[in-house]
């Protein structure tokens, strides 16, 4: 029993059969169709059931994509761009078979441009990667979703995290891109210059199209001085209500935080016993703040000031690396440490990612919290609650039904109170198959507006079909 | 003789004759004919020639929207939304003829969200009634193009200004919008959550868009918290090139800057002539920095060693609101500043908007001055340096065919030396009618896709015809 279930679409067997042939017969070894490694490029991080391609080429160049394109268009076959597996909503699943390009081997750092804060990379540069390339010219970029995802696919789903409070989402960092399009065709959306008025922004339009318009072929981001200094720390409260006040007075200030990370109490508890930590068994927050010495300084204790208005703190922060590092060890390993309130290997944890806007956080995360008390679900919240984004992890037990129709249910109404708020069903994670059902109850028409383009730029439906929208 | 041939498209007679006739019926005197009203409405701001829509329906609500747009659907008629007037780009002409809807009176401002920092408004609100209306509650919307242009036309052409090395621009802030499509349905491209990854990104397609592919009714806005302290001043530099990059390494070194605006000698002189002050006749930036007490004071003191480092200084800076005043009204004025350089009613200024990177921006502004010299040109520049971006002012005769094009031809000339840089022809005003024969140059065949979502969207091509690109 799976938790959703996957549509399968028909398939072109003679096309496939067709497009196989002439790629293996183009590329050799790196056409690949064992059944492992078809499995591996089939979707892999969560509950949804993997739908394998029928083969996987790992492309190396922008050139090898390009054909690959034109001959899967030729013969109307799917073409599924692959980063590392890391997607959540099974993007990049074959719902009709097809061919799964995996770009690990385009990940060439083509260019750091640090008088215009930019770089241009292949789209298999993982973030970890351009961030360790980066060390020593004094930038970084920020986006951190957790996964060490690539960034073409961190593009492809508009992912976030952790840093968006501050610096944005993909949404806002990626000045241009080159794709290459359902008729093979490489574009490149914009230029390079900061800013643009000229024609439809293609780029937006890409980024977050989960590779249905377009596959990216090269990313123009956006970089970073890395800050002079850095102070964070960790802020218990009495409550969820406390802390999300705390957080809406904080982006109110204009207090420029970098991180604000809410933990409800049993996060915390899994958090503790995980990462062998001891803080209070209560809501908290991890912030952090980016600036010069004077700047974090101040603002570390002004946020410390609007805690205490608000029952919070007391505020321990530090400058130092190394405290600081321990506390975002223990946030990134929040996933883990959730799935290990529940003992087995059959468990795991599905991760929601509504997002409200801010001024409903509590009341979303309060009916949240006895809806899973109610329903004696197993299910820790940690939040991006500065753009008023969180995650529910329901640790569940894949294999029992009872389980899973439970987690479902709760799911359903999780995403349907975060639309009724205004928010979305979707904060970061993307739509893919896991969030079909959701997107025109949060949208309704203008969906249509979205086939209409997919229907123009990839008549065929030979991008990753099955995803975002049924056509 | 006009400084561009303004293409003049086929006009559908019987259908605008019907359209006009059903619009009065309904509308009645809102619904105007007269050839000073029409002629208002075509486009007044620059050197394009007018071309007249054949009514202007002065529209009150979003199902006023919806009535004109189905009307004219049905017969195949364009319909062109109006806001204040002020684009640059021929993007109000009427083309093929048609109706202009006038937003004016859609001018309410629905919500301001204070815990949200977001607002929703009609589309008519301007740039200054939002930020008098927000006053009082200690926010501010910051983007600033400089005229009082309405925010449904800002969006429209993906505006910015002066606060967009701060800021960001249309793009950035525009949370959400609601729009009639081209079939006359009503849709809501997002949800008012701060961020999402639920499908296509239709804000971002629409904004910037210029009308073409749906018309706004509502935008949800994003609003910022008054700065507690503003500091700012102005800094002489020997040479554009110090002024540059003092520009450059402001920026890599992170300093938050709000504004920072280039003046090369030129526009100094022609600032200090109309404002009568005296700033010494050399290139300066005027600049801006907003945040804490301590904050403003670190901006403003490191901002000073930096200009050192390049020759530049002494920089002047106050904290006093008056003072301030006085430097950006000079700055708001550069426009009329420049036309008085040449005495004589006959004489305006064509406003380019390149943008370029900003490694790259000194050699621009460079080859531009020496291109200026050459050519005989009185053309002073003006420029948001933080972004890229740069304003020549080409003050000409609009009625000396020898002034025409000599101007037409340095115009063409200083964009294809940004498109070749890596740059745009258009940093913030749209192509409109003006820069359609430089998009093709700058993005090539990702302009083709444009007209695929165009076509798409809106077939029988009734939303704002003869803009952007040539169908």
């Amino acid at each position: 029993m799976a938790l959703i279930d996957v549509k399968t679409l028909e398939r072109n067997e003679a096309g496939i059969a067709k497009v196989c042939g002439a790629l293996k017969e183009i590329f050799g070894e790196r056409f690949q169709t064992g059944q492992a490694i078809r499995e591996q490029h089939g979707h892999t991080a969560t509950y949804i059931p993997n739908q394998v391609p029928d083969g996987v080429l790992f492309v190396e160049t922008s050139g090898d994509v390009q054909k690959a394109v034109q001959l899967c268009a030729a013969e109307k076959v799917p073409v599924i761009a692959f980063g590392t597996g890391s997607s959540l909503e099974g993007q990049l699943n074959a719902a009709a078979g097809g061919v799964s390009l995996d770009f690990s081997r385009m990940n060439r750092i083509i260019s750091v441009n640090a008088e215009d804060l930019d770089c241009v990379i292949e789209p298999g540069v993982t973030r970890e990667q351009l961030n360790d390339y980066l060390r020593d010219t004094g930038l970084f970029f920020p986006i951190d979703p957790g996964a060490n995802a690539s960034l073409g696919g961190m593009a492809s789903t508009r992912a976030s995290g952790t840093n968006a409070v501050r610096y944005g989402t993909m949404r806002d960092n990626v000045i241009a891109l080159e794709a290459v399009m359902a008729d093979g065709r490489l574009i490149r959306s914009a230029q390079r210059a900061r800013k643009s008025s000229a024609g439809y922004d293609l780029t937006r339009l890409l980024v977050g199209s989960e590779g249905t318009l377009g596959i990216i072929t090269k990313l123009t981001l956006k970089l970073y001085g890395q800050p002079q200094a850095i102070s964070g720390g960790v802020c218990s409260f009495p409550d969820v209500e406390a802390a999300c006040n705390t957080v809406m007075a904080t982006i109110q200030m204009g207090i420029p935080v970098a991180r604000i990370e809410l933990l409800n109490t049993l996060q915390v508890q899994a958090v503790n016993a995980y990462s062998k930590l001891d803080f209070p068994e209560q809501p908290c927050l991890f912030v952090e703040f980016h600036g010069s010495e004077t700047g974090v300084q101040e603002q570390a204790e002004l946020f410390g000031e609007i805690a205490a208005e608000y029952s919070g703190g007391p505020f321990a922060w530090a400058k130092e690396a190394e405290k600081r590092n321990a506390l975002w060890k223990a946030r990134h390993n929040a996933y883990w440490a959730a799935c290990a309130l529940r003992t087995g290997e059959q468990f795991g944890a599905l991760s929601t990612d509504v997002c409200v806007p801010i001024s409903r956080l509590a009341e979303c995360i309060k009916a949240t919290e006895a809806d899973i008390a109610e329903n004696g679900l197993v299910a820790p919240i940690v939040g991006h609650v500065g753009d008023g984004n969180f995650h529910v992890l329901v640790v569940m037990d894949m294999k029992d039904p009872d389980d899973v129709i439970k987690a479902e249910a709760f799911v359903s109404r999780l995403n349907k109170r975060a639309i009724e708020m205004d928010g979305t069903c979707t904060g970061e994670h993307g739509v893919g198959q896991g969030k079909m059902a959701y997107l025109d109850l949060e949208l309704g028409e203008a969906v249509d507006y979205m086939r209409m383009i997919k229907k123009a730029l990839d008549p065929d439906n030979i991008l990753n079909p099955g995803k975002i929208f049924s056509l």
